[in-house]
């Protein structure tokens, strides 16, 4: 099990996958948001066919000004990249698993330095550093798939923006769509009416995956993953999917520095 | 004055362009939502430097069900496109208007024709004709232009999203921020603060253009026009300017159509 | 097409059904709020099983302070009875419709004269005349249905209350729920947690029968009637309906005068 | 001090009130309702005639999924009923209190078991035992009082509404009426005017029984417990007052068997 | 029936007051807020002591940016004064018949031309002309009577404040206190908790004065008037009264001037 | 460090200011809440000359029912007065540090011993000793300083109000207004229109003072007072601020009891 995303590029990312399966051990990659209330019971709607085909997709992280101070996360040598792989990998994870399609066309993006040199910054964790800040402070991208459906990535940790939203996902389906905005809703047509439909995901029981019951996110993340190497079970977030991702995080950063369109093979 | 988009393609546009400079002729094209008073304010907040450089925006056109179901406007062949050069067109050219922001350099886009065939659609003006609608139901853009800002472009007559807005901009700069939701709202830091700034549109006289007043955004329009006219004066709309709106609905149309980016000389 | 309640007695009401079989007349009554929105929309819910077998339900049409000054509202021998038959009778034909039930096995009920004889009372339409005031104020029922499902009515038209509401029903079925509380509210289970359905009863087309499109309650209940006319359709509004209206709310009074349960046999 | 309901059936809670009596021992039940900062205020308000004569009431103990799945909750045979002697005995008590009229005429009531056979339910402690449950769901009664006043009781663990509600007492009256929704709610008419009263029972002291200061409710019970054994004093809850409601639940069940009204001597 | 303030100044209004009684005539001044349903309601509560002694007030009349730029408002030759007389009038005149207690013992005041010479304002009615401008934008005063009370006034057409209120009184007595923000308020101590009391003036028959019904505070102040001089009833506003407010302003006006304390003899 | 106000009477102060001075010491007074973020945010826009010149203020500090019934609060003999040296010397302190004005001219006021002999009071920690309660209940003031701006000044522990605020400032200006209701709340003018700017004062870091960064109030507080003793910095609260406070609310005692103004040499 390894942090997200799963390696600095997509080459080292392939070895990892293809090592994994070579010697038959269980890969899975840490992205958590999969294991959240909402997730969960969106995933359970897509499966169902609720939402129909989805066809367009929006993945965000939006910080309006929390830049993390801390660490090596400012850090382009050390780091990689800055919110598109911190958060922005994450909406991206969400959104991808929901459309359960994985195969990109091809990708355009654009990254920013363009809050790093401010000062007085009104930044949740206090002022940054100037000078260690080398990473984007903004990234944003268009993913077009195979099957023609389009996703809008956006993640920042740094934006004048009031539409702020972390690991989150917005999916429009040919029956149905779902926003995460003051938790999650379902929209629909019904008797040739509009319909919203607003799950209560904080009461009841929950038991979509066996033996889950009422685990926190964490809690479940981890029993799953033990299960995963006891019992050979299949993990939830799988290393193909992972790949997918980085592939995706990789193709934004060229393009926004090729100033041109990645297509994938 | 013409109606919007301009033209049916962008050489028709060039053709327009040229025409009315040679002859020395005023012309304009109706951009009407450039003369509301929220457009107004933040066009003057823009040209004070008050948001700084703007590099990130969202032209949003989206409507959850409401496609007009009167006239020809579901026709492909008589009105050359749906959403995206209906309603598209008018975030677009506000968007742009504000960046005073007018060189692209390329763009990717999707369009959709995946509830035109539905019935009992729960649509504003009643059920439309599956068989007459034949442009796209809705249509995504991601433009890149030569200074490297990015423009988010979302249109639709049709989408199952709550995230509803009509004509509507989203601009993030260095400064500041502006978003049209609940009416305008300017974003920015003072004193290491977050700062969120509300201006009250609705009280107070408006002076920005000479003349102005109290009018409503069509007589202003109307007013503004005749002054071209009777005086030789600038259009609000500058045949130039809506060029490039042509342009890039078009390239989102043949990227849609390519599956490749569409760049522009 | 006749006022409701249908007749001054069951025997009278009777009568009319009985006459209008025996003449091959087309006999309505004017029980116009199934012609509302919600009602229709909520009536379409029932008839596809949405709430499964509706077994407990309240029909309510409370007043705060609005009794009706005009007229001979609140004259028992002219009227016949008070808010029990004028408004309340709304509220349980409304209940019995969507239950699609209409064999009750026994009622109760009881009636009240407490506030007919107070002066400055905050009437909505000023104060009434304490001596022609000889109706009921306010009037409550209970009644089981053949098939062990229960109705509570509840009716005034002066009530020291804050839980107000006018031709409401509240259904609770085996699947769902439907409550008439700020807007139609339909709950239910889905996916292991409790769920609210959110119509939006004022946008997009409405077609539920046919012709009817986006007719206001009053202009649809004036065409079906006169197409039931024209052709020989059957109004929406059953005569043996109506019919089963009038008894209940003669056993409530009657229970209310004995002290004792009516049962129907 | 016993725990509420006071026994099993009308006979045996007979027996401890002549037990108390003819041994001359404190007996009192724990309906700890009494002892909430709303029931006593509201119960001052009525000691001192603000509401005038209270003709018309509601006892209501509904939830919407929160059936309790521990203990013997569930099982007829060691419990004796479902919500209706665990929840709706707390709210027909409060309810009788506030009208301190303990002379009932007549009730009648039905019982339901339309819920308790369902999975994945949504409930609040998570799914139920389906074979286990064996008591009703939900439970709802009409009482009419000697002096023509009626209570309508209403309770269930699982019930398909959003009109919830748990131990609360809704009291209309000759001069005002009392409802508990979103606290405590007088209303009345002042000079001719609808008059809406709010309460703070939040803040500032409180001194109702002697001794009782800020206290919390339980140990406000415990000490006027404590109190009535030392000093002899009359316990708040007074064996007869929880005589009678167990009466009236029993009629309840037996109405709900036999189909009939239950009448008392 | 003269239009309010009185007169030019108090040796012009005593003039007025003692020829009306000299010739017998009725004489009122058009102080129309005392005919308002809230005033009206408010003034039964204070007639019938429910406030008790009112020992505090304020007279608040405070517009945000609403400078009247028509007529001869803002000329102090014609007018005589700017918002103190125009709109502080109307508060204090409320305030001193709530309180009826028209025996001042001092007053002190200051009055402001601060932003009568700025441009582009935000007023409400367009900018004014800044030469023209010479009467007060906004004026405050503190009034101590003989029996001790205090009242607060406020004042201003044009004040950087978001605290808002026109024509309103706020008492504060020693049984209750009233406030007129959304709405009329009163608040009190009832079974030694703070208590809201919320009246719907809305709603329900009004019948204060002989023949008031639901007349509008316009209609009222005529039929009022009309009865006063064919029936000589006495007028709501008494000359009297209407004569001490004009002592009052005057006081201030005087107090802004020389820097001390006013007091009455 | 002295607690506040700074001595029993302004001749005692005045012997604290000279004292400090003559043998070199740091004196301070704990005014604790100009160290508030919104105070200190506030104080920020006034140095920058955001409001402009201050002309109006309101110092309020009301509570509606909130004696402090422990230690010698209630104590005229021991305390010296009520809430105006309680409370409203904190909201007066606040003010005039925001107006940096420091030179009255006059004062007058007023204060009551109205509630304080009341039983049954809905205190907040309960009824008080009607027989010791003998300073007053409330205070009020009206300021007027050498340049002509005025201060209204409000102070209560038991009032019968809605308009509850606690160490609180209303600044009006020129350029700008100050309200602290929901947080602090800057209204101004830009571009000819009525804004209002909202900052947000929980998030992000917060940098006026050296070395504050996220302090809370009181650790700020503490943190330069060691800095002054240490380092022999100026204090925040400059005893000469602290001694204009004690003087102006002596005068409104003396005003209170003479009936008259009291000027300041």
């Amino acid at each position: 099990m390894c942090e997200k995303p799963m390696a600095i590029n997509t080459a080292e990312a392939r070895k990892m996958v293809d090592a994994a399966k070579a010697n038959n051990k269980v890969l899975t990659i840490g992205y958590q948001n999969r294991f959240r209330p909402d997730s969960r019971y969106l995933k359970e709607e897509c499966k169902n066919g609720e939402l129909g085909e989805i066809y367009m997709a929006k993945a965000r992280a939006i910080r309006r000004r929390a830049v993390p101070t801390w660490g090596v996360f400012l850090n382009e040598y050390e780091q990689g990249g800055g919110p598109l792989i911190d958060i922005g990998t994450h909406a991206l994870d969400l959104t991808l698993w929901m459309m359960d399609n994985y195969k990109p066309k091809y990708a355009v993006g654009t990254t920013y330095h363009k809050l790093n040199n401010q000062k007085n910054t009104g930044n949740a964790w206090g002022d940054w550093d100037t000078e260690a800040f080398t990473v984007e402070d903004s990234a944003f991208g268009f993913i077009v798939m195979e099957n023609g459906a389009a996703i809008s990535l956006e993640s920042s940790w740094a934006l004048n923006t009031l539409d702020v939203r972390e690991a989150k996902t917005t999916l429009c389906g040919t029956r149905g769509g779902a926003d995460m905005v003051d938790g999650l809703r379902i929209n629909t047509v019904d008797l040739n009416r509009q319909v919203t439909i607003i799950p209560d995901l904080k009461a009841g029981g929950v038991d979509f995956y066996a033996g889950s019951g009422d685990m926190s996110p964490g809690d479940l993340e981890t029993s799953m993953w033990i299960d995963s190497i006891l019992n050979d079970t299949q993990p939830l977030v799988l290393p193909e999917q992972a790949y997918v991702v980085s592939q995706i995080l990789e193709a934004i950063y060229v393009s926004a520095k090729t100033g041109e369109a990645v297509y994938f093979k």
